[in-house]
């Protein structure tokens, strides 16, 4: 029987605890990732015996420190740090590990596990949101701090992976944060030499330290299983406010594992019952108990714990005062962080438009983020470099730089992926409510962010503009066609396509009042006619996803659009009314809010009885059959679109009112009623 | 009226023609992006006049120099070189500068535009693009060049822009061009300070030698408007063999304008009639005509154009010597180039599975690969470091690596968006037939490739394994849900999602037959029982992407699913046929290629007299409509998927063979027939 020798430190007491936690649980769970945890527990226990700031029974203080596990299949190192520093998450769990319906899923899901700061595992993520955090801290504590008052005070601490490095998400989010200069974030890049696929050497020579030199960092080299090294990379990573920090630790995957350590197979499944023994006798651990946890690393990691929890007290004790003495400012704070908005946000927004003037949607986007923005303090976002064309800057409003970060507008540069997760990472570290924009076509380029969001329920804004061949002469490459439909179908995202001004005021009303995820606004370049409410329905009825926008009496057939081709279902009523059709024209900007509907109200907008039913979308059809039905004709568009003025591509392409009117007339030909 | 000085050297006529082209060109068609032609004229035209090979009378020459207009927006700068370089592109299709129809749209596309090598605008997507010609012409000639036969021997060029070189895919791209070396791969870099926002300093501060000095690259710093500084470094970089160059060259974006030099105003939009006016007259060049070409241009082309039909001429007689000395190899260089596979290629494939074995389809397709593999030389591929899980390495294949191209297996690292991009570069390159692999999850990560894949036409291959809820432990961060169908909504992408093994194998067969445009390829993790054919439909039928693999006489219901459903649906028909009801199961791989079928076919598959439908899939329903129609049901996940065994989530989430039958007797008991 193996007795821990008398002499091992502190800290090999803990970082050997995390591995056997590790190990042991993988195993149990006969599938899952031994090796990374394995490999940076020295690292991880350094960073949350020594400088982490946590209050376990508080898991949502607001001046926590972040810490990020962008490399996410090491979930098990998250786990046991969560479980020793004495988070809501027991040993029990820990057994749970992989299983149904448990908090220790296969990657960490922040709205699943106490102390789970984001949702990891596709490679880059973490490290974006850890960006999107550090700037919210900067945001926020320029903003809200006084001198003697800084209550916005912490760091963003991330252990990033070789994938995280490679994929490309790490250079535009990274890029930026060299360039905003955000000095309290601090990556520990776990350097192990290996990946799936074997040793780095195959795929990967990046010199990593002077990559994000030129980014504009803080760089250094240390020992990653030396903690006296770790310990003083972390504090000199600390006292370089300016520059963010990149630790490059040489580590070993799978350390202390005689057959494994060094090699990719201790990557992403279990040691086996043999290779734990040899590797538990080889670090000097007891083989049993399974999942031991020495009573000295519990009293260790309960003083840390307390430590914080005093910590806590004492910013409770400095916030008093800042409400004290700062009234004003600590009111705007908790209703930043509470995520509330100030009384009367969204009044009159829909009253501001003109009907009949043309304006797109993507401009009565811009006039009304201009009157929100105004009303909403911590209302932040930007655009991936086509600010003038999504119209997401808020009149006079300064964007933030490197030395002034006074303004709440970012430029985010070409980088549609950086900004999508770090928009995560912002809504993610709270008190800001972000929004982004770029071309509905360059959605492709963020997609796996929009995911997140929509997995982590963040209610993250999106502003896509040009959603459309409506674009014109940019062409096929900048054209989305079945981008809105992909969107559609991303499980808790909510798409918004507004027929015109109005119902865009209504989308932004719905956009910031959904909590519980992120939406998607899909906006035209091209002009569109404001529609007159007094002949038609309101506009606030936009906000139940579709509604019948115009009617008549004993409607033979409806015709059904979503934003700027909602016009032109107008004119095919027209044209039928002329020709002793009645038409109902239903308007559908958003088919998660509808479908969100009771049935009643459902069925009074498409009565079932009703089978002659055409639709209008300029993307493919694929998907309207849901609401046209078998009987009906959905005209889109499935193919690519072209170059050209966007008149001549609309009516080229068919996606015209007679086409509409032709349908409907083909419909009742065959008797589909 | 402006004369052109006599003193005006060669470079600065075709330069400034170039610049008049570009201004008059977009001021005609009152849109695009004039001020990266102007900035770029004197690169582009050191470039064309100096170094870059190519035969205006045969674009596809293979041993031409691919030249990548990555900053794909500044289309008018390769417009007006194709045409001066006499290309079969004429002055009058450059006044027909994006108009419909016209050959020159608002960004370059490959399938459209003699000359033109790759479609660009969005950005990255270029210089991803020309890695893979690199890494393919590398390939090529380490496979086929002997000594005196250098029959594979030409550079790639890109022109970048800092929106290029800001988006992730640059990143993942260019380290793995550093990390294979591709010595002919050279990077000219517009360095103008100015993106759409304004000038870079607003979110851009990469020191880009030096990021690219990380990935080893070479690296230079050029004047951009100075002749023999671009002419000396473009030289150097060519002499440069062993690594990859990127040449920085500072330019100014709307170069000779007064007002809007070094301005985001000449980024995107005319620079209107009386400010081309004033730029004319700073550039010396004559106000009329408009679209000057001086006569002294069209002979200088003239001649470099016809020297690089000579040098096609002499390659044309090493080749023909080539044919003598080295026959089998020239056949084979043959068949490369003109995509042909060897007699045979497919022969047997569907018979090497035992019926009733349980294998996973990403094993069937690791072991149908492993025959094509052998069969078809220039089969080149690999996985973006899932080699183990996506099976994508044909057994005992080599890898490449910087110092050895004589295998076919390309690691690519963890970046998918770098890969599909590569992939697409090679596709377009010619001679390759490439794939890549990765868990279908990520195909997010790199959709922007796959819908250029599709615009272009190119025969990419993706084998996206581990493709539902059935990957089980990992959970929703790494379970597809919606990626299936948001594939399908991509035109022209081909997507195959086989049942079993047999199935898989025609997959296979489709994936390569398809030369107009990509394929992909959704495999699971888990094992799947192959289908005994002799009781079933034979496994070819699944060609028409949707069959009838198993019936009933007088059906009242069909059942229909994909992939790892359709055993479901057996076991469904099975429990449906103890309760005296008989149905069809229908198996439907691939829905593009069904729908490209007869009607005559389709309607017997799908009878449109039986309307009790039950569909199932481990993805959403949107969609699913099409082929239920709106009186049947479709089972699906409406939802993200779960961390557990997958056997449990399948239960849990309802999708079994109980639900299936249960849904339809729901609609038999409606009286839905």
């Amino acid at each position: 029987m193996i007795q821990i020798s008398p002499d091992t430190t502190a800290h090999d007491l803990i970082a050997n605890t995390i591995r056997g936690l590790a190990m042991d649980g993988v195993q149990k769970a006969n599938s899952g990732h031994p090796g990374m945890p394995m490999g940076t527990a020295d690292i991880a226990t350094v960073l949350w015996t020594k400088f982490l700031k946590y209050s376990p029974n508080d898991p949502l203080w607001p001046d926590r420190d972040r810490f990020v596990l962008s490399a996410g299949h090491g979930s098990m190192l998250l786990y046991s740090l969560l479980f020793l520093a004495g988070f809501d998450l027991s040993l029990a769990d820990i057994k749970q590990f992989r299983q149904w319906g448990s908090i220790t899923p296969g990657h960490p899901e922040s709205h699943l596990t106490p102390g789970v700061e984001t949702t990891t595992g596709p490679l880059g993520q973490g490290v974006g949101n850890a960006v999107g955090m550090a700037l919210a801290e900067r945001w926020l504590s320029s903003h809200f701090n006084r001198p003697g008052f800084e209550i916005v005070d912490h760091f963003t601490y991330v252990i990033a992976s070789d994938g995280d490095l490679m994929e490309g998400l790490s250079h535009e989010a990274c890029a930026l944060a060299g360039h905003l200069g955000l000095g309290k974030l601090i990556v520990l890049y776990d350097d192990n030499h290996i990946t799936i696929d074997g040793p780095t050497s195959l795929s990967y020579s990046d010199d990593v330290p002077g990559r994000f030199k030129a980014y504009g960092w803080h760089t250094q080299r240390a020992k990653g299983h030396d903690a006296e090294s770790i310990e003083s990379a972390i504090r000199q990573a600390r006292e370089e406010t300016s520059r963010p920090s990149i630790i490059a630790c040489r580590t070993h995957i799978g350390y202390g594992s005689p057959n494994k350590q060094d090699t990719a197979s201790a990557h992403g499944e279990p040691l086996g019952e043999e290779e734990i023994r040899l590797t538990k006798e080889n670090l000097g651990w007891p083989l049993e108990p399974k999942f031991y946890v020495p009573d000295e690393v519990v009293n260790i990691m309960g003083r840390v714990g307390a430590s914080g929890e005093q910590r806590q007290v004492e910013w409770g004790e400095l916030y008093s005062r800042y409400e004290h003495v700062h009234p004003d400012l600590a009111s705007e704070y908790r209703q930043a962080v509470e995520s509330e908005f100030p009384e009367g946000w969204n009044e009159g927004l829909t009253d501001i438009f003109e009907p009949g003037a043309t304006i797109a949607t993507r401009a009565s986007s811009g006039t009304v983020l201009n009157i929100l923005s105004s009303r909403i303090p911590n209302l932040v976002g930007g655009s991936a470099d086509l600010t003038g064309s999504n119209k997401t800057r808020p009149k006079d409003e300064k964007h933030i730089s490197k030395d002034d970060f006074s303004g709440r507008y970012i430029h985010f540069g070409i980088r549609e992926h950086g900004m999508g997760s770090i928009l995560n990472g912002m809504a993610l570290h709270g008190g800001l409510r972000p929004f982004g924009g770029t071309f509905l076509v360059f959605s492709d380029y963020m997609r796996p962010t929009i995911r997140l969001a929509a997995i982590m329920g963040l209610p993250v804004i999106y502003v896509f503009t040009h959603d459309s061949i409506g674009l014109g002469e940019d062409g096929p490459t900048h054209q989305p066609v079945e981008q809105l439909m992909s969107l559609r179908l991303i499980p808790n995202l909510t798409v918004f396509r507004p027929a015109e001004a109005t119902e865009t005021a209504i989308g932004w009303q719905v956009a910031l009042r959904n909590s519980h995820g992120p939406t998607a606004l899909s906006l035209t370049r091209q002009g569109l006619p404001t529609f007159d409410r007094s002949r038609l329905a309101p506009a606030k009825n936009a906000a139940h996803g579709a509604y019948v926008l115009s009617d008549v009496d004993d409607p033979a057939a409806i015709l059904m659009a979503t934003g700027s081709e909602v016009q032109i279902a107008l004119e095919a009523q027209a044209l039928l009314s002329e020709r002793g059709i009645g038409a109902r024209v239903v308007s559908m900007p958003s088919w998660e809010l509808f479908e969100a509907q009771p049935i009643e109200y459902r069925h009074s907008v498409f009565p079932p009885d009703i089978r002659a039913r055409v639709s209008m979308e300029t993307g493919p059809t694929l998907g309207w059959e849901r609401y046209v039905g078998r009987d009906g004709i959905a005209i889109g568009i499935n193919r690519y679109g072209a170059s050209a003025p966007y008149q001549e591509i609309y009516q080229n392409l068919g996606l015209t009112a007679e086409a509409m009117a032709a349908a409907v007339e083909t419909l009742v030909s065959r008797n589909v009623r």
